[in-house]
């Protein structure tokens, strides 16, 4: 049936430039189709991008009858001509723009039924829940892949750095015995006649693991039973885990974190020039370091600024954390704030507390763009301490002895960080809801489909 | 209290050779103690490896009286010089077995409380469920935590193979709506008001993602509620996975897998000399490509060679697999063989049936050492033909919607093919169980602690 030449080798859309006036064959789906007079237009998306492709039946009359069958998200393999365009017909947004494709052969490999829109548009104006519901069509929008080139450059180049400075990347379970973090936001497991549950975070193993390898990472699923739907918060996120042992001092942790977060805006930056530019956004810049703040004066700088009085609030709320991210910027010129000593209530009981304010803990937040990017501390080390406040937090000791053994058999301090990899992606691109950054996210409406469209 | 100087930089133990006769500072765990007449040896073990300390009363009698309290794995901090060994007492098998450290401070970091058995010996002669009520502190011995070593270089290497290759890394969800492979043995998870599971692979997301990215992979947690305690499976592991499309033949994937796993293999020989030898293993050699034979015949092979008659079965038992890696290492001189043309009733419902033979699948298993260590194939990318599977597998297509929606507007011909990391680390060292290739390993009678200790 079909005349494309399988024996020869298939060529990217992005190669086609380097191949003006060969033959290639070229394989992809149909992104868009325009029909001018005689002629057939057509965008082809493959991995690397897209370019045009024209149909002309003075050409090949079999490819122009195949053609006119065509329609978007057909899988097609062609064989034809890369052709400068004509000076006037150049688009410049686009890298193959230079060029169209002259095609000779058409084979549809694949075809799709009526699409429930229009995938092919430069922009998706479309609400979210529609394009949740029909999440494996809405990926296919460069638009929307874009925004898991980013994610997949942060997630590496945070293994990169981490690795070129001797931490060792392990591998720890997300089913555990006890709620993690305590709270009781966390999801149940029937696990054989048990009872487990999910990670709220791999925290405790990647502290034990800094009695093995001293310096290790993770790049983890979280889970957290989020009993509200936020733009913030996802039931199960990828979370980006490091943890060190034998710290000189807990401010070694923040310099740590600013180092690990600067190389991931680098590397997007070196890496995804094309995906930014479809979002029109500035990477923040860094010329300075970036400042570190008390909780305390934090909220004193809020009041200061907006009237707010949250100075007794044992926390920022999101509005807090814009408002002094936009001092940063504006009095240190920093897109970026350490805010430290939260207070020791409001952290996990693992957490080291302030020797000279232990009220307080030696624990930071960076606060990004907009908001949180990530959490860390140090943490407690001393076995009796730590068996203590698990005590005092209401947890019962026999749940975390393996977690237990580590301090009990000598432990140096050790301190860490964590941040959600959705969220960063989400504030890097300036995305109004974190559901837009993961891939299939989960809440408390949807796994895949909305649970209203299933019951 | 302390002498020790914390101003002066941290040196690794490995470190000391290229120190002789310098001031170091060192940190770490106490391997070892041994008291000979008035001089005190202590091993100290950190990140990079051990060396030996000497106490001297004649050197430092503050020092001395410190040593006197020490015990294994104490944490401690020590200032001393870097000395050349006696050519007597050189230790050819340490790295810094050249030298040892004449100490003049000692400061405690970290106390430990008396050890439930020795961890300092060179081979730890417990049982497995001693060595995992105790996991966090065996995993401190060297032939312990070497294992997770190699792991490390394993999943590196095998996301640096694909990257290279244009793969992209994704990141989906571990908590999906339904079965994944179908058959009974997943965890359910109560999720808000509704039922979840944890997925069984990531089979689907990735093949979903086949038709944004075209080449993608990640390294997923994936979940088996396996009935029975055998030391070959996990109730949790981690699933090295890639999936790619527009594949010119099925036999591509095998070409794909091949390369993947060398590339590991070649990777742990340059990266892991100094883990391997504690082990004493010595990796397979690839001089030649790995041999494919349909699963009929391998099973006609395995009748001619032992008299077992599994002719007529529809899979290699775990003693067929062990045979056929015998046989391909006699009589081709490859450690590895493909085995191919799996039933079409043993494989899931995805799996592209031959279409030559439809009562077989364009499936393989690669069978490493002495077991499988990746399992793949071609998929049916035919929307009908794959909705008429689903039903005929006994599953309903509404709980595969987002799935079914790829197929549904264009999906190329693809394939993949997934491995276990814990099972290849095993295989790879040796190892009699594969619970000692997972950090925490999780079946149906331990999270962390066995549940017959709790209940």
């Amino acid at each position: 049936m079909s005349n494309v030449k399988s024996s020869e080798k298939r060529v990217l859309t992005l190669e086609t430039p380097s191949r003006l006036g060969k033959e290639v064959l070229l394989a992809g789906w149909i992104k868009t189709r325009r029909d001018h007079g005689k002629l057939i237009f057509l965008d082809l998306r493959d991995r690397s991008g897209i370019v045009q492709l024209v149909i002309n039946p003075k050409i090949s009359q079999v490819a122009y009858k195949k053609a006119e069958e065509l329609k978007p998200e057909y899988v097609i393999k062609v064989q034809g001509s890369v052709k400068q365009r004509p000076t006037a017909t150049i688009n410049k947004e686009l890298d193959t723009g230079s060029v169209e494709i002259e095609v000779e052969n058409i084979e549809i490999i694949s075809k799709a039924e009526a699409l429930p829109f229009d995938i092919g548009a430069d922009v998706l104006n479309l609400e979210l829940p529609t394009l949740l519901d029909n999440r494996s069509l809405s990926l296919r929008h460069p638009k929307v892949s874009a925004i898991f080139k980013i994610q997949q450059t942060l997630a590496q180049s945070f293994r990169k750095t981490l690795k070129e400075e001797g931490f060792t990347e392990i591998f720890v379970p997300t089913l555990v015995p006890t709620a993690t973090e305590g709270g009781a936001e966390v999801f149940p497991v029937e696990y054989y006649d048990h009872k487990a549950y999910l990670a709220q975070s791999p925290q405790m193993y990647k502290q034990i693991m800094t009695s093995i390898f001293e310096r290790v990472f993770t790049i983890a699923h979280a889970y957290r039973a989020e009993p509200s739907v936020t733009t913030r918060h996802l039931s199960e996120y990828v979370s980006l885990d490091a943890e060190f042992g034998f710290i000189n001092s807990w401010e070694e942790i923040m310099e740590w974190a600013e180092k690990v977060v600067l190389s991931m805006i680098e590397d997007v930056r070196e890496k995804n020039q094309k995906e930014l530019k479809l979002f029109g956004v500035t990477l923040p810049e860094f010329k300075k370091s970036i400042p570190r703040m008390k909780m305390r004066d934090a909220l004193g700088i809020i009041f200061k600024r907006t009237k707010r009085d949250h100075r007794n609030e044992p926390d920022l709320d999101p509005a807090d954390e814009k408002e002094i991210c936009k001092w940063a910027n504006e009095e240190c010129g920093s897109p970026f704030v350490f805010i430290t000593h939260y207070p020791t209530k409001k952290r996990p009981f693992y957490t080291m507390p302030d020797p000279k304010d232990p009220g307080y803990t030696l624990s930071f937040d960076l606060l990004g763009v907009s908001e949180e990017w990530v959490t860390g501390g140090q943490r407690i080390n001393d076995y009796k301490m730590l068996l203590g406040n698990i005590k005092k937090w209401g947890n019962k000791p026999e749940n975390f002895q393996i977690y237990l053994q580590s301090f009990k058999y000598g432990m140096p301090p050790e301190g860490g960080f964590a941040m959600g990899l959705e969220r960063i992606t989400k504030d890097i691109l300036g995305l109004s809801n974190i559901r837009e950054a993961s891939l299939f996210p989960r809440d408390m409406e949807r796994i895949d489909e909305r649970f209203s469209a299933i019951d």
